[in-house]
């Protein structure tokens, strides 16, 4: 069996280790004579997986010990709904900060449900689409010190933009941090709550991890479906109907190897290694690969570039596919390149990927 | 490796063959260099496995060919208030008819979305909390012509009843198909809206199949989030946002399996066998097991029973459980003793309980 190098945006890459422990005990969990998958989620077998999961996210993000460590449906894109109808009152607004797709999504399900107002936005116009390709300045955000709330999108896969500072807020720090969660240490305590699908950085579809202030929990509406309240999934450790439970053990085994390998101060430096040899050699060729996002806004997530043609980027994709090199076509909305390394992706991946990038724009 | 005989009432047993093409392939799907958890949801490879999981519930359902199957997250808990969110308009009212306790859920979360009445209920209070015990004629249907549909749950696992007959309706008929789905051939033209969780009979936990009439996906309501619109879904194929891929993976490897062992006829006779002998190890003995359930309303996937004392039950579940007899357990609002016998169950486990039963009843 040969792996490839998989830089595929989400579902992403998995740590080999987890996958194979998901493997070795798939058809006979630890003993017990069935499948994780087939345990009750009452049952302590599963009980031990599912709080295991929750204290590594604990320990791993140093979570302060009275937020609410929640394992959520839905994706990320249910939260963009869900948060508002939480924190949104009627009589209320809430501010979005909008840097790319995923920002303009989660802006346009918040006007569904209440009252929303953009902040900020870093978008510019180019034949018919908008384009984002930095993180805006503090000085530039227009917040409403009433406002339920501000949204922001730490880290944005199609554009390959990322935050490397923390806005500061009046009002209460909401960041959707799907593509980015743990890929480096981040002081919790400054944002009221924290989500993110678990499919990037953390483990399979289907999972969202949320970390929520207990306020923001305490707070929540009232008068919206049950199934939806923060507060009740809080009261019952994720467990008030039935969970992903296979999601959640492969979380678990994910983040086993996290702590294996240094936690998140260990993940920054593998993450900075791969993004200094990979931008390296982006700039390194300044004429043939373009990058399109600003320094200082530069993903460690998604590096997206271009090449001098489309011929060229589809013969790139094709070529490298052939390499071992896979998932590299950009998204269907910005075209180009993207390689995505989150934390399971490794840095001999990378290599092989500049290797093959020198190679290929030296035959160009 | 041993495997128990699990009666776990969900997450639940699995087909041995399902599980065994998962392990086989997880680390690399088909040869593709990365597992199918790793597999972007847009690529061609995952791409198959969705639509061959579409085709088989197709195929094995008999779906009329206009009905739209989709696969959604959030559980059958969520549906509770996802169903009314897109089928109830303000003005109108829904009818509930309750069965058991998930019947009383999928009521409370109605009511907060909007009008909801119950047609019919079986509940009866003793000791201060509600047990059900049958499933209503169709002449206690008190149903509201005027409903915007009446709500059925079509198998209860906390009492151990199940409908063998559909109602006449004249408002379009949803049901919660959760525990039951699949277990026999059901004429799906009869039903608006199905939906199940998938952890029972078809799948693991994480994962909602809905099969919907073509009217109720194009009327439902635009006014609440996209991402709860049915109709959002079923333009994308269930592709509007990241599926859970492994979900829907395992969801297909258990439905070929269904598929191998004679489709819904090959469940039904298999689980009318099963039904039959442990309904008939029950009765031989009334004085020792006491089926709460009456006759006509029993389930042939939640099978459940009393002994003569609580002690003699926590007695069954221990000894049951050392002689590889596991998830016999009764509901904790319930008691008693459940077995959950769903499609992958297999005869000779019930042969194996039906044995423990009698050699149990012989030595108390």
């Amino acid at each position: 069996m040969s792996r490839v190098h998989n830089f595929n945006a989400g579902p992403a890459s998995l740590p080999l280790s987890a996958l194979e422990l998901a493997r070795d005990e798939l058809v006979d969990f630890e003993g017990t004579g069935m499948s994780i998958l087939e345990h009750s989620h009452r049952g302590k077998d599963y009980d031990r997986v599912h709080n295991e999961a929750i204290g590594l996210v604990r320990e791993l993000m140093g979570v302060p010990s009275d937020y609410h460590v929640l394992f959520l449906q839905g994706g990320a894109s249910q939260q963009f709904a869900v948060v508002p109808m939480n924190l949104l009152p009627p009589g209320k607004s809430a501010d979005y900060v909008l840097t790319g797709g995923w920002s303009e999504k989660a802006y346009a399900e918040a006007q569904l449900v209440g009252r929303a107002r953009v902040a900020a936005t870093t978008g510019i116009e180019e034949n018919g689409s908008t384009l984002y390709r930095r993180i805006p300045k503090q000085g530039e955000l227009q917040l409403d010190p009433e406002a339920a709330y501000v949204h922001m999108t730490s880290n944005n896969t199609l554009f390959g933009t990322q935050w490397h500072w923390l806005p500061e807020t009046k009002a209460p720090l909401v960041a959707d941090m799907s593509s980015d969660i743990m890929w480096k240490p981040v002081d919790v305590s400054k944002f009221a709550l924290i989500y993110a699908g678990a499919q990037k950085n953390i483990g399979p579809s289907g999972l969202v991890l949320l970390i929520a202030r207990p306020d923001v929990v305490a707070n929540g509406r009232r008068d919206i479906p049950k199934i939806f309240r923060y507060a009740t999934h809080a009261k019952e450790n994720s467990l008030y109907n039935t969970p992903p439970t296979f999601s959640i053990y492969l979380v678990r085994n994910v983040l086993r190897w996290v702590k294996e390998h240094g936690g998140l101060a260990g993940m920054e430096k593998r993450n900075r290694d791969k993004g200094a040899l990979l931008y390296g050699a982006i700039d390194e060729k300044p004429d043939f690969f373009r990058a399109p996002v600003e320094k200082e806004s530069r993903s460690f997530m998604n590096v997206v570039f271009r090449l001098p043609s489309v011929e060229l980027e589809e013969r790139f994709v094709a070529e490298a596919k052939k390499a071992g090199l896979v998932g590299l076509k950009g998204h269907r909305s910005t075209g180009g390149i993207r390689a995505s390394t989150y934390n399971a992706v490794g840095l001999e991946s990378v290599q092989a990927l500049v290797s093959f990038m020198r190679e290929f724009a030296r035959k160009a």
